[in-house]
C-alpha cells in the first residue's frame, strides 16, 4: 500500500488539525505510510497549541488525487467540507463525531463515528484498541482538541467520555488542563488583527439543508461588543460571500467563552426563516442566542429542521 | 429511555436477522430495552438456522414510527433498503459492512462500519469491547450469518477477521462450521416450492445509481440449469417488478454455491449497459459471471461505476 493522506475539514479548527496528526501517528506506528495534511489556514488557537507543543503545522493541500489514490478523513464527512477533489479518491476510512450527510462511497469502508464532543476522544480509543502507546506530544495535541471542541468541558456536546479521555491525556501530556486550556482558548479570541474576510472564514462550515445553501461560521471571543463594533465590516464581507457562493443564508455566531452565550449575525434571503428557527427576531441583522455555544448540537440541527423541508 | 427497535434490511437474509437478534441481546444485557424485528419474510436458509437453534423469528413490522421514536440499524444504511417510515424516527446507531449511500442524519450518531464479510463479525467485537458474554444460541446464530455472507468463507468478501470470529463462535456454539454450514447453505437453495414472484424478492436489494433505479436479487442454488428452466416465469415476474417500480434495470444473480459462479438474468432498459459493465454480452437476457458470488463486492461497485455518471 502506498502513502495515504489524512485530513480534517476545510477551515480547520484545533480538532481537525490535531486528530489528523494523531491518526497519522497511530497508522504510522501500525506500519502504514500516512501523512497528515490540512485544507486551510490555521487559527490563533491552533497556532498556540502547535507552538506550545513544538509541532509543525501539517502541509497545506488544495487537492489530493494528484498525490494519492486513497485518503482517510477525520472530523468530517460531508463532501462540501472536504477537499475539492474528494470524488476522485477512495475514502478508506472515516473517524468523526458529526452527523452523516452528503456522503457516499462506492465500496464498504471503515467508518467510526460516535456522538462525543471531539474526534480525538475516539482516536484515543483507537490507540487503546490497537495497543499503541501515545507520545507525550500527541497526547497534548489531543487534549487541546478536546478542550477546544468542548470549550473546556462546558459545551453541551461534551460527554463523560470526553472528560475521561481528557483526564488520561492530561496525565500523559503533563499539563494542567484548566490553566493551559483557558490560555489556549483565549489565544483563539484575539481577532483585532484579523480582516473581516478572514474572520468569517476562520471556522466556517458549509451545509446543504434541503434546497438551501447555508454557511455557519463561529468566532470565540471574551468581549462580544468589541467584536460587534466591527459589524459593518463583517456584513460587507458576509454579503460578498453570499453573492459569490449563491448562499441562502450565512450565520456568524460570536460566542462568548466566559458567559457561554452567542450573538448571531445573520444575512441572506433565508435570514428571517433562520431567526424563526431559534425563536428570535433579528434586530439590525443580529439576535442573542442564550446558552448557545455549539454549532453542531445547538445550531445545525435546529436550522436543518427548519430548512430541510 | 424507552424501547428501541433494531432491524436489518428489507428482504432479510440470515445476517440481517441474526445480527438484529445478537445486537438486541447485547443491548439488553447492557440494560437497554431493545427488540429485534424484521422487515420481510425469511428465506429457507434463515428458517433452517432458526429451527436448528430453536429461536423464534423476530416480529414482522411494516413501520416503526408508530411504536418508537428511535431505532438501531444493522446490516444496512441505505434509505431504500430500510423501513418505509425511516425518515420519521431517529437513527441512534448503525452497525454495518456495506458502502454508505443515501443515508443522512440530522444529528451525530454512533456509526460502526468495517469492510468485513458479515455484520455479525463486527457485533462479535462489540460484545467483547463491552465485556458482555455471548449465549451459546446467539453464538450459533452469528456463526450462521458469517457462513451465509461468506458462502462458507469462499466469497471474496470474506476477511481474516470473519474467519477468526467464526472460529470463536464455533467453539461457543458447539457446532462444526463445515458440516453445519453446508447443510445450512443447501437449505437456502431449495427453490422448487417458491413462486417466481417470491424468488426474485427473497434476497433483493434496491439501489440508486446515478439517475438509475436498480434492483439486484440473488438466489443460491446447487443446480443453475434447474433454476433457469423457469426462466420464462422469472422474466414475467421481473418485468412486472420493473413496471411497478419504474426500474431501469433488474439483475437476478443465480449463484452456484458449489462452483462459485453466477448466471445473471438481466432485464430493463439499462440491461445492455449493465452487461457491458461486466464485459459480457447478453444471450437470451442471460450471461455467465465467472467467479462472481458477491453482490456487494463484485456486482454493486462494478455496476455503480458504470451507471453513476
Amino acid at each position: 500500500m502506498g502513502k495515504v493522506l489524512v485530513f480534517g475539514h476545510k477551515s480547520p479548527d484545533t480538532d481537525a488539525i490535531c486528530s489528523a496528526i494523531a491518526f497519522a501517528e497511530l497508522k504510522n506506528k501500525l506500519g502504514e505510510e500516512v501523512e497528515p495534511v490540512r485544507l486551510g489556514e490555521i487559527g490563533g488557537e491552533t497556532e498556540y497549541v502547535l507552538n506550545y507543543f513544538h509541532v509543525d503545522a501539517p502541509r497545506l493541500v488544495k487537492s489530493v488525487a494528484d498525490e494519492v489514490p486513497a485518503v482517510y478523513l477525520v472530523d468530517h464527512n460531508e463532501r462540501g467540507q472536504s477537499v475539492d477533489d474528494i470524488e476522485k479518491v477512495e475514502i478508506r476510512s472515516v473517524v468523526d463525531h458529526h452527523r452523516i450527510a452528503n456522503f457516499e462511497t462506492k465500496s464498504p469502508l471503515y467508518y467510526r463515528a460516535e456522538p462525543v464532543g471531539c474526534t480525538c476522544t475516539i482516536v484515543n480509543k483507537l490507540f487503546k484498541e490497537n495497543g499503541v502507546a501515545l507520545s507525550k506530544t500527541t497526547a497534548g495535541l489531543m487534549l487541546s482538541a478536546i478542550i477546544s471542541d468542548t470549550l473546556l468541558f462546558k459545551s453541551p456536546t461534551c460527554t463523560q467520555e470526553d472528560v475521561a479521555a481528557a483526564k488520561e491525556l492530561e496525565a500523559i501530556a503533563g499539563v494542567d488542563a484548566a490553566t493551559y486550556g483557558l490560555d489556549m482558548l483565549k489565544a483563539g479570541t484575539n481577532i483585532a488583527d484579523k480582516a473581516a474576510e478572514e474572520l468569517i472564514q476562520l471556522d466556517m462550515k458549509p451545509f446543504t439543508m434541503g434546497s438551501h445553501a447555508v454557511e455557519i461560521a463561529q468566532v470565540n471571543v471574551v468581549d462580544v461588543q468589541d467584536a460587534l463594533s466591527r459589524q459593518d465590516e463583517l456584513e460587507a464581507a458576509i454579503s460578498k460571500e453570499i453573492e459569490a457562493k449563491h448562499l441562502d443564508v450565512f450565520l456568524l455566531a460570536v460566542t462568548n467563552i466566559l458567559t457561554s452565550d452567542s450573538e448571531a449575525l445573520i444575512l441572506g434571503k433565508a435570514s428571517e426563516k433562520t431567526a424563526e428557527a431559534f425563536g428570535v427576531k433579528l434586530i439590525n441583522h443580529t439576535a442573542t442566542l442564550k446558552g448557545v455555544v455549539s454549532r453542531k448540537k445547538q445550531i445545525v440541527p435546529v436550522l436543518n429542521e427548519k430548512l430541510a423541508d
